[in-house]
């Protein structure tokens, strides 16, 4: 089974580029950094943006589009933003073979943009809160790339909220990450922390940033999706303004918020196994796989007849296919299913005719069952939320045994290297210690959890006071 | 009524952008020639997207996505191609602050950065067929732009499929030409001529290029889609072949098709008014709008509780909206509604609560209905379905009005000047007399209709001969 693909033990990092090759959900793209979605991957995404989509528009948010392309002088409006940014930017100098006057950057993330028209949208109260979300591409220059999870250019969503107080900014930041929470934790199966940033690592314009973080199965951290409450920063920048209802004129606040396709290679890691993909049921584009087995064609012809029988009120309970390619073989037909991660498969053969059964093997565990024929959709309905529930917990269940509470320095060193982890820790919460840290030991400050106990302790690093632990770890 | 609105009559091409202005459908971005999609105009290109991916997928496409940027040599490799696109290109010379080694592209359209994976796709005749689509977003710079019409980037779907043999890719060609008429057609009520491109206005590196024409209220013709058949154009320049069940080797057929943003503007071209925008309720985000009409909160109260009733199982049927915004009045609202384009607008008043009846109103005809609550709702859907129809024959109705056939070139010189049309005349074949005919008139030839009867007549530039007939029109 699942031959040619290296064991996560072997080699983790190729381990998730066979994963990837075996399932063909992405490609490597002649242009250095990039990577093709192939269609397998982009199903996957697919599902992602329906399921996100939906939730953005239960609370409230509405799809626009904005230009690709942002003038030069623009990005320079706001100095942190530009700093952050303008070093990985792709850059247009030329247009309908004329030089252009002013350089054109392909957008890094659309701030600036956007906030040069709410410019032009925005003049009372009345035309607050704006709720607007865009689905699009970004290009952010990056010398080591790795499909999905680091690539030059990459899809994304990015929420851009214009609100007339700090409080209502605020709470769209905080109601955002919490979307992200839900979605990561209620369709990926994919646990996460929810904290804040730290002043060093949080989004280049911003005022907070919240985050939500996951362990992968090598027990680093991925950052899942970020939140940003941006303060008032990118309304001065662009000096929007509203009336509020007692005629003064005050600057706007703002939001903005993102996941992009990094999500698809979170997903991967955290489910998948040795032998290829794993999904939840959730966000799998195919859920249940049926594979005929048969010798000759009055057999074909058998399985095929009593196979359309059982599933002919499927339909609409679950997507499914039934395998009836001639070319291949059963066992071959299992390899390949098995390696792009479909949830159940349904195994039936010329025996099962008379018996009425059929083997349900589940791709997660890898558990085998009879199941009368007659009952089959019920029984993989359940599965199918059976095994969601599954992934979700057993991805807790790991991430807690690789959580670790210390308080020495040496032993986070030591431990760091052996197992790796999250980390929680004290911190005192300057800069200095926090730059050490990650010279010395390339982990970083992951988040301060939200409703994170009050606890007090000394700094790992200096043996300050602090008043509550953050997560540490070393992060994709 | 729809104060401020430029009438078609007075000012065709300002009432165009007045409608988008009063819907809010888009504005100007800040970077010459690009526009920005708002809310209200991207749900428009969002449910025509939902309609189109139905039948791409139901055609047995799958999605994927190909990089932003080409590779400067890439573009270069079909003579044609890069001849028709390089001019128009962005192009992208600095990235991650350093000067390119090659410069990058933004991709025209994408046939040469997808050619050069498939020929790492496709070994076999197992390989084949591939029936890709990818939504993305493309660049051709423009001097001349107009919103949703003519924009520097634009937003769009492009198929492109690898087929093993030229009937293969004819068929895929024709199949894909035959969905893009039957969106137009049964979810725009656009109609639509299907025809062939003469070779002058073929697609840069295509063997034949198949449209679909609309006519817009002016009179002028809209290229609305095209499918290339591309021959084995690219398989070559690209070196993509694949290996026959005869063990052979052969270079692979391909074809590709797009439809872009430019619908909405067709769509709004077709069926707008001089009070603003008409949607068919096929593409129409909100279906219908209900205006409770009131006096003092004990009429609100009461007027919205019944609402409230009445409408309680509406869901499911129609997207439809209550506005019970306090700080605008009734009339203030329907403008806007109108304005906007919902197809079916209810009026309720304090009187209406006894006689347990409302106002109907069509956005399409003005035409007014007093409907009893009870049956509100199935009359809602049927005329929903009636204005479907009916904005399609109307359009039909229009374009036979303006539709001309003629044999002298004098009296189509003074028609295309007085009243503009479709004009089926004849024409030799040659490019000279094309040519001649866009100097002189700039009317172009549009398309040669498929199932085109034959008949014998004189081209009416040179009087050669000719076998049938082909539409001339001016363009967008």
């Amino acid at each position: 089974m699942a031959k040619g693909l290296t064991t996560r033990e072997q080699d983790y990092s190729r381990w998730y580029t066979d994963v990837i090759a075996a399932a063909r959900l992405a490609d490597y793209a002649p242009v250095k950094g990039c990577m093709v979605i192939m269609p397998n991957g982009y199903a996957i995404w697919e599902k992602m943006q329906g399921a996100l989509d939906t939730l953005f528009k239960d609370t409230g948010h509405e799809n626009a589009y904005f230009p690709l392309f942002i003038p030069e002088s623009f990005m320079k409006r706001e100095a942190e933003h530009v700093e952050g940014f303008a070093p990985e930017c792709a850059v247009v100098t030329h247009g309908g073979g004329k030089e252009l006057e002013e350089s054109l950057y392909v957008r890094p993330t659309s701030e600036t943009i956007i906030w040069s028209m709410y410019k032009n949208w925005i003049q009372s109260y009345r035309d607050l809160p704006i709720l607007i979300n865009q689905w699009a591409n970004v290009v952010r220059w990056e010398m080591r790339t790795r499909l999905f999870l680091r690539t030059t250019e990459f899809l994304w969503q990015e929420g851009h909220t214009a609100h007339a107080t700090s409080e209502e900014a605020v709470q769209e930041t905080l109601q955002m990450i919490e979307v992200y929470r839900q979605f990561a934790e209620e369709f990926m199966a994919m646990p996460v922390i929810v904290g804040l940033k730290s002043d060093k690592e949080k989004f280049a314009g911003a005022i907070q940033t919240y985050c939500i973080e996951a362990m992968m199965q090598d027990c680093k951290a991925l950052q899942a999706g970020t939140s940003h409450f941006l303060g008032q920063n990118f309304a001065k920048a662009f000096d929007v303004t509203y009336q509020t209802e007692a005629g003064q004129r005050e600057h706007v606040w703002a939001t903005s918020w993102g996941v992009s396709t990094r999500l698809v290679g979170a997903l991967i890691m955290t489910h998948s196994d040795d032998r290829g993909l794993v999904l939840p049921p959730k966000l799998a584009p195919l859920q249940a796989v049926v594979v005929p087995i048969w010798r000759g064609d009055d057999e074909r012809a058998a399985i095929l007849e009593r196979v359309d029988q059982f599933t002919a009120d499927w339909k609409g309970h679950f997507s499914f296919k039934i395998d009836d390619r001639d070319n291949y073989r059963p066992g071959w037909k299992f390899n390949e299913w098995e390696q792009r991660g479909v949830p159940v498969r349904i195994e039936i053969g010329p025996k099962d005719l008379e018996s009425n059964q059929a083997v349900m093997v589940r791709r997660d565990t890898g558990e085998k069952q009879f199941i009368a024929q007659s009952e089959l959709r019920d029984t993989i309905v359940q599965t199918l939320q059976t095994i969601q529930v599954d992934l979700f917990n057993r991805a807790v269940e790991r991430r807690e045994n690789n959580s670790h509470y210390l308080e020495s320095y040496e032993e986070f060193k030591q431990m760091l290297d052996d197992q790796g982890g999250f980390f929680y820790v004290h911190w005192c919460g300057s800069r200095d210690c926090e730059d050490r840290l990650q010279a010395e030991t390339k982990a970083t400050i992951r988040a301060i959890p939200m409703n994170n106990p009050k606890e007090k302790g000394q700094c790992l690093l200096c043996g300050g006071n602090s008043e509550e632990r953050v997560v540490i770890a070393k992060a994709y």
